[in-house]
């Protein structure tokens, strides 16, 4: 049985249970990990289809068709710009009552559901995400060994940045070094647009880089990813330029041993939330607490933002196979920030942290 | 007036002629163009509401406070990962009733759209939709500029692509000139991920680029855009490596023929779907119909795909302003594809075209 036909065979057992009468996957990264079709149809109608009678169906854009193909999936009914998607799915399941409608509910826009509702009826349908994100929650072998290539694409781009970095250079040029060596060591893409940002701009923690240049004294913060066989990595480290201040000392070394305290608190069988905890506590004993402005980290894998959510509240139960990231970071309005980020996964008894750039106070000489 | 203030104050009249009581704005293209704040929030909760009463706030991500202050905006409410987002819409709305809601129905989940019952009641809401894209629909003079210089920059990429097309290069190391060609000259990243697609790949309309290398007799097509000032562009060219045959030669001037015949059927006043059938009516009378497989374009701004649909169905009327891309393409099988992507402006008296990297076939010596 192939990895997809199991994780397939997990859903019917599920649909089962719940007493769904037809189940449909439409967001892009479920269809991946359920079918090895990897597509971004934006607008267009993608959709797995399963049905309490056994069947199964991939629609797809039909100019997608070649490529949904080279999954070997078996019956892939193909959808034009000028099909009607709602009447392709009716004649694909034949007569109606089709039963009780499944979708992911936090992907399926409204638009697309009322459209659904001709079909299968107005009422609400169930929520079929906690059983697919449940599923990808814990990574298996072959994929923590993809993760792991991720991880070491993205250290491998930090290494390049940080060697790239010149006083007068722009933070745009950075970015420029550390996408292209992703890409020449395999990357497919990147988990989201590379952040470079310099001095006083590294106190924004989703600022976007641009002409700022670098000048002696900056803190130069690196936030990027990696994706390699449809899974993402990310990665943050900040280095100083020339000089450091006793005052940048101090942020870095707070916000290092904050994010060694995360890695620490990582263990299966304990809540999510006590990994925020432990690195909140170190940077709010520091004095740094109103500065750490954001959770300390979410979990990774074909989305670079999936489950978990790794905020101080979470009370769900860290279990093998879980990744995630740990990023704690201070920001100094004006002054300038840190954060420092690995990639982690739970394991049986610890945590095997994926991203190996070093995380030693780096003074970039000028 | 700010362009801001004109715009919000046509959408308060829509407001009003629709009995809205309370408008949230949620998606982040329809958020920029209303407020100049760029911020993809992945899953936190970020929205732009106006009431029928004449508050207005604007929600965002706690750690995106500074960013957003920077537009100017009045009233910045802040969400944290731990705070109830609907607790906080209710009390910055006061005390109920609120009226009836409009929201993107395109793009707000079921799973929000459940959520927002609590705080609104069950019951249908109004699309914003129609409404939103209609007014992005028209580009204004600024718009268009900006627009200008997003197509520019793609212009100047696939030069530096195309210079550096060698026999034994990947196509991701043509991806890596092309996206860094694009930051240097101030792209604040990709309209999406770049295409180079060499040889046999070609003729997969969204195939991904690889460790497949340029060979003699290649066709190599390159599909890529530059975000400029929140607004993107998308450009595609081919061109043959070496020697090109009789076969390849065909087909390249089969669709150079589309695109000028979809470029010379774009007019003011006239249906949308006579761009599509204009292209398509050349493609087919020359014998390669069924090897179009797809809508010869589709609507260009803060998005690298909104409204118009350039489909053949499609009988909107083209208007002065409205942008998009016209790209018709052949791709046959295992022998290879070709497509010629431009973008254009409908003007009051025909058309202007942003991207102008040569269109003649290019046979690049080896």
């Amino acid at each position: 049985m192939s990895i997809y036909e199991a994780r397939l065979a997990r859903i019917r057992e599920w649909m089962q249970t719940e007493n769904v009468g037809v189940l449909l996957v439409t967001s892009p990264p479920n269809v991946y990990y359920l079918t090895g079709f990897d597509c971004h149809p934006h607008e267009r109608f993608m959709a797995l289809c399963l049905t309490d009678k056994g069947d199964q169906a991939l629609f797809v854009p039909t100019l997608e068709k070649e490529e949904a193909q080279k999954t070997g999936f078996a019956n892939i009914v193909t959808v034009s710009d000028t099909d009607d998607p709602m009447q392709k799915l009716r004649e694909t399941l034949g007569d109606a009552p089709y039963g009780t409608l499944a979708v992911e509910k936090q992907h399926m826009t409204v638009a697309r559901f009322e459209q659904l509702q001709t079909v299968f009826g107005e009422g609400k349908a169930v929520a079929a995400e906690d059983l697919l994100l449940g599923m990808r929650l814990r990574k298996d072998r072959d994929e923590v060994a993809i993760m792991k290539k991720a991880a070491e694409i993205a250290d491998r781009a930090v290494e390049a940045g940080v060697a790239a970095i010149a006083v007068g250079k722009t933070e745009q040029e950075l970015v420029a070094v550390v996408e292209s060596t992703m890409m020449a060591l395999g990357a497919s893409g990147t988990s989201f647009s590379t952040i470079v940002l310099a001095g006083e701009k590294s106190a924004l923690p989703h600022g976007s880089p641009g002409s700022r240049t670098i000048a002696p004294g900056d803190f130069v913060l690196f936030d990027l990813g990696a994706v390699y066989e449809g899974y993402c990595s990310d990665i943050t480290r900040t280095v100083v330029v020339g000089t450091v201040s006793d005052k940048q000392r101090e942020i870095y070394e707070t916000v290092l041993a904050a994010n060694l305290a995360g890695i620490a608190a990582t263990k299966a069988g304990r809540p999510a939330k006590e990994v925020d905890q432990a690195a909140r506590d170190v940077i709010e004993q520091a004095g740094y607490g109103e500065y750490f402005t954001h959770r300390v980290g979410h979990g990774l894998g074909i989305e670079v933002h999936e489950f978990p959510s790794m905020h101080g509240n979470n009370e769900q139960e860290m279990v093998p196979g879980m990744a995630f990231t740990i990023e704690p970071g201070i920001y100094v309005p004006e002054v300038g920030g840190v954060r420092i980020e690995d990639d982690v996964i739970v394991t049986e008894d610890g945590v095997e942290i994926l991203t190996s750039y070093p995380k030693d106070l780096q003074i970039i000489p000028v």
